[in-house]
């Protein structure tokens, strides 16, 4: 429109001049819809950018053209306009147009006070921003006579000028210094940290002062019609007498309730029709603005005025709440309700947060792996942790690194504490899954295991029953316990998640290995597992006992002896999974990580397990010592352990087959998926497909129940992705696993990355962590890569992603983009994910329209 | 041919008959060139693949029609004839046609002797062979009438039948076992063992028997006019009196020599004409056949015969003899004498070798990870090593697995022996590099650093001290010394690898750390240096010192003086190898591995390190901890130490930069490479770049001299080849470094693999170790996507491999196909690749012509 028309430099704003954000900015466009509703705004002009541009280099508009549009002598207020009102901008400035004659005028029409109070308040603002004289100086004089000429004397004997008597001079000078301020580099660079473009540009808002001071009902106010923190409908803010614009807010204890209220008085009883006409407007903003809005209105002796309405600022829980009110009451639709919230701010609505008014003693600082608060005693080990579970004392536990030997400890933790590791290494994702507050890497501490005490960088020392306190959203460790506020899962967000999923269009599966995750994961309404890890399930002691004996058995005999004692508690862990998932798909990963993850690394449990095997400790330390790889991530693990010890994935499949037959019976048929790890040829599928479909067939045999499943392969290597022709010859579905993918892409180890990961995003040699946000250019074109040619064999192939990557809105772009079938995440990623899923297809769906 | 004539199911061997090797063998094809040649060959009917499988099928050709082009009563020999020779076949049978009739008529003719011997032998061969009795049996039965009469009453009494009197019979059934022979099972695998296909066919030769025994100058031998071993040209072999076909080799006892001989008869003297004309007859095979020929030839009463002739068995090194001598007598072209050797076989003539002949006490088996023999003392450090090489001792150093901090011990070792490690681990990468024998992964050993003791399975235990032998061309370690054969690199291997270069067309450059690798590389031709590794620089002690005073430095000055003091060494290094390349290319990677590998792994280690720093033991073994990796692989190295802790990179450019000068003054101009390794996004290039081209700019300004130089990527990660197109745009050249491009592709530590590598490839699963041959299908397409994505921005872009793949016959064959500039490998293995590009070369121009 803009284009067509003749450029104007400002322009009155009326409900059909062309004034639009993008040129005039929020506010104008925003004062214009309000003029739209026939609320009471005084007479307004908008400059747009252009022309603020042009006064901050000098050329000026026609300033007197400009005030013609106002009564002659009125007082005038000036506003910032940028496009987003989050952007910021520079303060307004009130009253332009007092000078020595209207300041003697006032005092007859509106009292001496009133006049005396908006030349002070004139004078102040125009020497601190037009003149650059020191605020500090002002700030005693009072709203007097003597005031005010205290004030123009300083005025006059720094600036070595009289003060301007000229409104149009005035109203040019102040534009000049707002738009100066504007393009001041400090400016930019605030605003560039909230997302401004380099190049945004500010409009300005002129007004009629509508004066809250002088005879009558005179005053200011702000009023939101709900909380701000939970998004109720609840009237709030303040009013005050004799002031001006947001002064109720600023002086709130000389201000007045707005509602009736016990504790004094209200604007709904001193002044009940201007209330009344301010709650209607709401209803009007809320109807036809489609949003909650926050009003700021004047009293001028009795007569109400709108100087501006803004979006009331509120919570991720009230954003979300007032969608949902909105939706409800088809004021906007169901899709526009789920644009409201980014996705990442729902994870704010699923853990405990440390309060935000909370005093903080902050002892270090790490990377904020897992979001959310925690406060417990210190423990050391994941045994201390059990321990004072079972004493039923929430603990942090503190660790150098965490190993799947800490897991039951950090199942009963309240919040992990690492010294070392990045945003992926295991104690950050293990926390993420069972959705711990979580700080890794807080490098600034000592932490000696041995002696039990954690070391502070300046000197102070904690030790086991010590309470702390973890923000794992800040990434801050405190001393002591700190008040933490409730996670909130209402109806509300029941009700926008259930919106999401019917309008998602890409599948979501949660990686679930316990019977807890995957009762979570129904209850986030995962579509079914995606990622169901196996080893995990080795960590308890009985069977980690019968896994040690395994590895060290002599004979084939002796191995499947011990793998028979296996058989019936995975069996058990299956059917109990089947179950609960009552035939929604479980995709189950065979056992995937070395075997000397379950042996001990030091020589008191290697001693210990001499002990229980009965072997001479030479021999274990041995064995231990022939298992240690130099690269555990790229060693003997996955399919490698699965084709060259098979008794394994036999004794996997087994229980998956017999859990399969027992949980049909019970419920819904299942069909199980299996998934093969780590593979990086054909041929490695090949000969465990041929195990698995004898297993299958002994199973059918034995039991006389038929069944089917789906054997699929992990795509982790980047050689199973560019030869995905070949593997998916064999495979019913690819799942990438976009965690060692990206290691094997870059050559680059999760735990290791940290060191000197913060370097490289600061130095931009890598956009964002390739382990939080996908690798699109690289890791990225092997899933494309990848997809192209498993679909060029299989073209109705299984495709999604697993891993951390499922559940972040980039990479759910991505896949969906390249039109793969599901991501899975980890139960608390769920909500994002369906969030962000829900987005995308509602940007397609209208991007069509 | 074969196609357009007639199939006929046997043809006489004449100089126009139909015969092929592919149709009807190599011997029924070579027997035609001698009969071409107009030597004395006897009449010879050969039988095509096709007869002989019906044979076996039980249908037969016309045997009357095959008997009658012989004369009435002739013996007759049946021999096999395969497509190549190598592949074996049935033995021969002779002196078919043999009956009680022909028995009396040669007593007659040609003595009772005579005629008993040739019954016998064919009665033996007749019941063994065709009628499958026991051999055993007839041994000892005596060439005279009773041992005939014993023979036939045998053979009766165990079938049941008479011994066949009908000569066709007899030829039938010879030919029936010996094609049954020919299709049996193990002889199938025998023979694929050796190359040969599944369908591999045999042909027959059906020859009149020349009759070395009987009346006057009768006998049979065998000849050959060079020396197997050396290639020289000599005349060796056997001539027996009154014996058949090769008896003359079996019983060489009772044979005469062939040349005039002090220890007894010969040839020469006693049938001086015979001897005359057999050497007639090899000059006219060696120009015509263009071989040095192995004579099988008979003398019958005074008529010399030749019955067969085949190229002389030899080894490498007189392959290669022979190969230059026909060149350079002009009988062959210098391309075919190069396309005589695989190039693979010239490795022999690079180490000694354990004498075939010595006796082998085994004590461990492990990987044959570097060619060669050694003997020496065992000891079980670096520094045991060095003190053993101090006092002229040679030594074997056996380790669980080396490190870096044991190079100066491999350096002085004559062999290394390791319990752990594959193909690629650092003992076998680096002992390739030195051309020391090296055996790997002998885990049936039991070795205790600390008590400096080796035991091996059997319980025997070695100490410090024993001399111990390997075979790192078998994998086999033995007790004791053993007796060893001397590398032979003399004026024809000059010569014949000189021809190999100058057919090339893809340059060869190679791995050197060090000026004597430099040396070795001009010895053996190289163009250049492809990778220099800086790192090994730093080993020795008073650089490590520097080197750990550098990774301790708590700020940057402190930091920076140790570089100072490492600054020196570096320059005077590279000057050096400037020097002696003399202008050729060198192309220097910078700093590499983890900082880690700096610091001691042991408490005693870093007692000593705190001690020799003056820094408290806590402090070091907290830093040496907080610098450990998980997986030190995919870790902090490379170019990500070059980004975060620049100093580094800065103090390598300059010691290049300043070197660069001083080389220059003194000889040829250099132009040096730089080599960035590890890299994963084209920012670390641009920042590397950056401070580099600063560096440069500094020299030039001081030094007040110009001098240029090329920066270029080492592709290590799949990434880099993905992103090859934004990572050349600052790169005048990208050298794949396999290795590493391995063991990401696959997920897969080179270090870790062998615990599964070798049930790998048993199973099929990789058809080879992917450290060994590239990897085509996985790894080699990245290599391909990198070069054609470089290409398409820079396409005179430099392209090469460097690593272990780049001495690889296979691999060159790949890269040379996708057009790389030139390989680099570890100077020993230069000598093949030459000859392996010559050969590609020489393929190529032949398939052209």
């Amino acid at each position: 429109m803009q284009k067509h028309t003749k450029f104007e430099p400002f322009t009155e704003v009326t409900p059909t001049s062309p004034i639009a954000a993008d040129s005039h900015g929020g506010r104008a466009k925003c004062l214009q819809r309000l003029v739209r509703l026939e609320l009471p705004v005084p007479a307004t002009v908008a400059l747009p950018f252009e022309t603020v541009h042009n006064i901050a280099k000098g050329h000026f508009p026609d300033t007197e053209r400009l005030l013609g549009y106002f009564k002659e002598g009125t007082l005038l207020s000036v506003r910032p306009s940028s496009e987003d009102p989050d952007w910021g901008g520079p303060g307004a400035v009130l009253n332009i147009g007092m000078t020595d004659r209207r300041h003697l005028e006032l005092s007859q029409t509106h009292g001496e006070d009133a006049a005396h109070s908006l030349y002070l308040r004139f004078i102040q603002a125009y020497a601190v921003h037009v003149a650059r004289l020191d605020a500090d100086d002002f700030d005693a004089m009072s709203p007097s006579a003597e005031g005010v000429k205290a004030a123009l004397a300083l005025f006059e004997e720094e600036t070595e000028e009289q003060f301007p008597q000229d409104p149009a001079r005035q109203l040019t000078q102040v534009m000049r210094s707002m738009a100066r301020a504007w393009e001041g580099t400090t400016a930019r660079l605030l605003r560039q940290a909230r997302g401004a473009p380099a190049d945004a540009g500010l409009g300005l808002v002129v007004q009629e002062m509508a004066l809250g001071v002088g005879p009558g009902e005179s005053g200011s106010g702000v009023i939101r019609f709900i909380d701000q923190a939970t998004g109720e409908a609840r009237i709030n803010g303040r009013y005050r007498r004799q002031s001006l614009n947001r002064d109720a807010l600023r002086k709130s204890d000389e201000a007045m309730y707005l509602v009736k209220d016990p504790r004094g008085a209200s604007l709904q009883e001193e002044a009940p029709e201007a209330f009344k006409r301010l709650n209607r407007y709401a209803d009007i903003c809320r109807s036809r603005l489609r949003e909650e809005m926050e009003i700021e209105f004047t009293i001028e002796n009795g007569k109400l005025r709108v100087l501006d309405a803004v979006r009331t600022q509120r919570s991720t829980r009230a954003t979300l709440k007032v969608a949902v009110s909105l939706a409800e009451e088809g004021i906007i639709s169901r899709d526009d309700a789920l644009l409201r919230l980014p996705p990442r701010a729902l994870n704010e609505l699923l853990h405990h947060q440390v309060d935000p008014a909370a005093k903080r003693d902050v002892i270090a600082r790490g990377i904020a792996a897992s979001p959310g608060g925690a406060t417990g005693k210190l423990v050391f080990s994941g045994q201390a942790a059990q321990q004072c579970a079972a004493r039923g004392e929430p603990c942090i536990l503190v660790r150098r690194e965490t190993t799947p030997e800490d897991i039951r400890g950090m199942h009963v933790a309240e919040g992990i504490l690492t010294e070392r590791g990045g945003m992926t290494s295991h104690a950050a994702v293990i926390a993420r899954g069972l959705g711990l507050p979580c700080i890794v890497g807080a490098s600034g501490l000592r932490l000696s295991v041995q002696r039990k005490t954690l070391q502070t960088a300046d000197g102070r020392v904690f030790g086991e029953d010590d309470i702390i306190s973890i923000d794992g959203s800040a990434g801050e460790a405190m001393a002591g316990a700190v008040p933490l506020l409730e996670p909130f899962f209402d109806d509300d967000f029941e009700t926008f998640l259930g919106w999401a999923r019917e309008a998602g269009d890409v599948g979501i599966r949660v990686n679930a290995d316990s019977p807890e995750d995957a009762r979570l994961a129904l209850d986030f309404g995962a579509q079914g597992i995606g990622l169901c890890r196996t080893e995990h399930m080795f960590f308890e002691p009985e069977r980690m006992a019968v896994m040690r004996g395994m590895i060290f058995a002599e004979t084939e005999d002796d191995r499947s002896a011990a793998l028979e004692q296996l058989l019936p508690m995975q069996r058990e862990d299956f059917t109990a999974l089947f179950e609960i998932m009552s035939g929604r798909p479980v995709c189950i990963r065979l056992f995937d990580p070395p075997l000397h993850e379950f042996l001990p690394s030091d020589r008191e449990g290697m001693r210990q397990m001499a002990e229980a095997l009965d072997l001479p400790l030479s021999d274990v330390i041995h064995r231990v010592d022939s298992l240690s790889e130099f690269n555990p991530m790229l060693g003997m693990r996955g399919v490698r352990l699965g084709v060259t010890m098979p008794q394994i994935y036999d004794m996997q499949a087994r229980a998956i087959f017999e859990a399969t037959v027992q949980a049909s019976k019970a419920g819904d048929p299942v069909v199980p998926e299996i998934m093969i790890p780590l593979v990086s040829a054909r041929r490695e599928v090949e000969l465990v497909k041929t195990r698995i479909d004898a297993v299958a067939a002994a199973v059918r045999n034995e039991t006389q129940t038929e069944f089917t499943y789906r054997l699929g392969v992990m795509v982790e290597t980047p050689r199973a992705a560019l030869r995905a022709a070949d593997i998916v010859q064999h495979s019913a579905f690819l799942s990438f696993g976009t965690n060692d993918l990206t290691q094997m892409t870059y050559g680059l180890s999760r735990d290791d990355a940290d060191r000197f990961m913060g370097d490289y995003v600061r130095q931009g040699v890598y956009p964002e962590d390739p382990f939080h946000t996908l690798d699109v250019e690289g890791v990225g074109e092997l899933l494309l890569l990848g997809a192209e040619r498993a679909r060029s064999q299989v073209p109705d192939v299984t495709l999604s992603v697993c891993g951390e990557h499922g559940g972040d809105p980039e990479t759910i772009a991505f896949v969906r983009q390249a039109g793969f079938n599901y991501v899975s995440c980890s139960p608390y990623r769920v909500p994002v994910a369906q969030l962000a899923i829900a987005q995308l297809a509602i940007r397609d769906r209208k991007a069509i329209k």
